[in-house]
């Protein structure tokens, strides 16, 4: 919610998301002369894709990010790892909808808490049914009927019967219920023309939860179904693994508040909003605080009170300069790794854990494209451990590739596509755009990830791609 | 929040639900003797079902369901015919999520507002790198470095080449950016190894969205993306088709609160969490108000102002008796339709619009399970289109039944199961229980409902069945 301006201290965004792959890859025809540019110049770093090689553009010099390119899954499982699981919390049980349960729910109740007819229709003995045909009905006396949410117990002696409502507490002395449509419907006397078997249509006290079972186990999401469960035992309040608080912070002097017109070279704070919103979509609690302050006192005393008050950091915004500010004061605050991770949109990406009580920072790039398919590959999973989830990942599909895709060999890249049924099965996915521009529109168009393995350079028109569809509703 | 107790004067809960659909319906083995005493008994319903036909039980007579039975689509129909669409509101971004966009967002601005470099390198103009090779490189002095962020324009003449990194302004005069890695590095002169095409890794103002073109249009759900989107474009606000504001009450004397132990014949009223929590799922705003009073100026009361806050009114218990003080109150309210509905389980629903402003009201069955079966049938796809979603019913799938499935014939049958995917593809279902009893603890372990159609009476086992997830997360 505060404004800094651009006062030029803090270099700000700077990801690779924009680059053209498909023209500044080796895999296709680069309008370059030959020898190609990536095959003649030496790469330090040992990467293979021209494009995604920043190290060579001075300043800021190779050695801002010190630490060797990951991989993917390594700054994953680092993050996985290290995320805490929240303690359980004790919350209404409306409040608990969408969180998993975090107790055994054992029944102190019956349920039903009563025997009682399962159908409209008379309570009877199965003794004084049997064998009732229609030619030869069994005749018994109707001394009495009970509704659903009458409290008067009632009982019947040999050759009576009692009429019931559905949910109706079964009179003593019967044991069975005949549906009325096998009788005559009598009110005085009934004629009743089939015995069923004793027990029949007699829902027993407990049949459905016996006193001192379990109700809702440990880790059972609760949706309305088990709410209604839990209140049926008697049960308003539930321990629950809490929504994880996420702080949600945009870094980077280029940005200014979303109602401002941004001058020359500045840019709009998108990520705080559309991270805010990822981060609750994936099930946190999230509160957007907006653009950190640029002046040092400041910044320390907002990530450190937010750090209080948060279980996890979520920062957006290349720091992986020398001389950043803000990663100057994370720095003091608990060891935050920054790493080139082998990831396009990307690649540097952040993690560490911070403050007196070591709270889970995450930083993203913050080019926004970018930026959201980093919290899909490392934040949400995270969020959903604190949930206590077991599963992290979307689930993913193998779709064929309308188009050609190409892929810098060696990144694992994530493109965003429209997947769709095939007629004949299966499903099948088209990348948006050109593939060359990382653009806001086209990804707010898509429906899915493209993920191409590290190894994959080429998947042509027709192969199979792994997708990950992501659910956006609608 | 307020109890009524049981009087007694209000016959409460009276569902089908807990039908032994297996032993009660013609189409199994009934221990009771031939002739079947379905067939045996003139049924003046026309029913074809044993278990389900419940007018043959006297009180109350048939006569409290005056309308004739209908089907599941002419009963839904109805609802969804005459739910109205809420006007739009405008809400502040992140509140919009997971809503409709419902204005054409047509944008003021330039995105990317400015000509940048889309990666780190040396903006140049394309003349002066033609036919470059690492052998012959073409010099040029580096007259100047941007980064992100900074505002300073600046400009390049012939010879000249200014480091630039990513999303930095584009010097005036420069036409196309050679990537870092292209180049020996150098800070005062450079040598580029290769030309890349004019244009090459520049992104210009405008590509993503041109001033005056749309950036959202009318109907897009709001995610993420959407949201990144918008505030890309300067919305802080976005008009949005708003949640519908659902009351849901429940009825029946019976009932008692949830923290209160129930007496002798009576229940915990689980519906109005239940059903609040179902509604809030399917993207409702919803309000549990709790158990209807059972004085009549004070239920009247209650109805009139939920009407006048509300979009909808979902109410739960069976009403379809004679002298039901609830029906008789909404009777008063405007024209209400209690229906027989050929489903199981049901199968009393009941709709109409009432009150000044003809709110829709929408009762369902008092019994638990029975509830939240005919929400999703009924409530679900209303509140949908309320949200103005184009799709209002979950995606179903065809999947093997692991067990033979028996239905009666004219009902459509809703069986709770689990469904899990096929090693071999597709999906197999198991129903839950033994498909007698309605029972909570199974409810709330399935993960599907399965759909068995009027004319169908058995599934046999490895036969296809309809079968709808819930997706209640996890």
């Amino acid at each position: 919610m505060t404004g800094n301006g651009g006062d030029g201290s803090v270099p700000g965004q700077r990801d690779t998301t924009a680059l053209d792959l498909r023209r500044g890859t080796p895999v296709r025809d680069v309008p370059a002369p030959s020898p190609a540019p990536a095959a003649a110049v030496p790469t330090p770093g040992g990467h293979e894709t021209t494009a995604i090689d920043r190290g060579q553009v001075p300043p800021p010099p190779a050695a801002a990010v010190p630490a060797p390119p990951r991989g993917v899954e390594q700054h994953l499982d680092e993050i996985l790892s290290a995320v805490p699981l929240p303690d359980p919390i004790e919350l209404a049980v409306l409040d608990a909808q969408g969180l998993l349960c975090a107790e055994e729910v054992v029944s102190q109740r019956a349920l039903p808490a009563f025997d009682q007819a399962a159908l409209d229709g008379y309570a009877v003995r199965a003794l004084d049914v049997e064998g009732a045909t229609p030619a030869e009905p069994a005749r018994l006396s109707v001394v009495g009927e009970t509704v659903a949410g009458l409290s008067g117990p009632s009982s019947i002696g040999p050759g009576m019967a009692h009429a019931v409502a559905a949910g109706a507490m079964l009179p003593a002395g019967a044991d069975v219920v005949v549906p009325g449509v096998w009788t005559d419907g009598g009110t005085v006397e009934v004629a009743v023309h089939a015995g069923p078997e004793p027990g029949s249509y007699v829902r027993r006290a407990g049949d459905d939860v016996a006193p001192g079972t379990t109700a809702v186990q440990v880790g059972t999401p609760i949706g309305p179904a088990q709410i209604s469960l839990l209140a049926a035992v008697g049960r308003d309040r539930v321990q629950v693994r809490p929504r994880p608080r996420v702080a949600v912070l945009s870094a980077g002097s280029e940005l200014v508040e979303i109602s401002t017109d941004p001058g020359p070279g500045q840019v709009v704070d998108v990520n705080s909003y559309a991270l805010a919103a990822a981060a609750r979509d994936a099930g946190a609690e999230a509160y957007r605080w907006g653009i950190l302050p640029a002046e040092r006192r400041r910044l320390s005393e907002v990530l450190e009170s937010q750090l209080l008050r948060s279980d996890l950091l979520l920062i957006a915004g290349t720091l992986a300069t020398e001389g950043d500010l803000v990663q100057e004061v994370l720095a003091e605050l608990g060891p935050m790794q920054f790493s080139q991770v082998t990831m396009h949109p990307g690649p540097v990406q952040a993690f560490g854990r911070l403050g007196r009580d070591s709270v889970p920072v995450i930083c993203v790039p913050g080019e926004p494209v970018a930026a959201l398919v980093a919290f899909e590959v490392f934040v949400r999973p995270a969020i959903r451990v604190m949930l206590g989830k077991r599963q992290l990942f979307r689930r993913t599909v193998q779709a064929i590739a309308a188009e050609q895709l190409l892929s810098p060999l060696g990144y694992r890249q994530y493109l965003h596509g429209q997947v769709m049924r095939h007629p004949d099965g299966g499903y099948v996915v088209e990348p948006l755009g050109d593939g060359g521009e990382a653009m806001l529109a086209r990804m707010a168009r898509a429906n899915c990830l493209i993920v191409v393995d590290e190894d994959v350079t080429e998947v042509a028109a027709g192969g199979l791609v792994t997708v990950m569809p992501l659910l956006l509703g609608g």
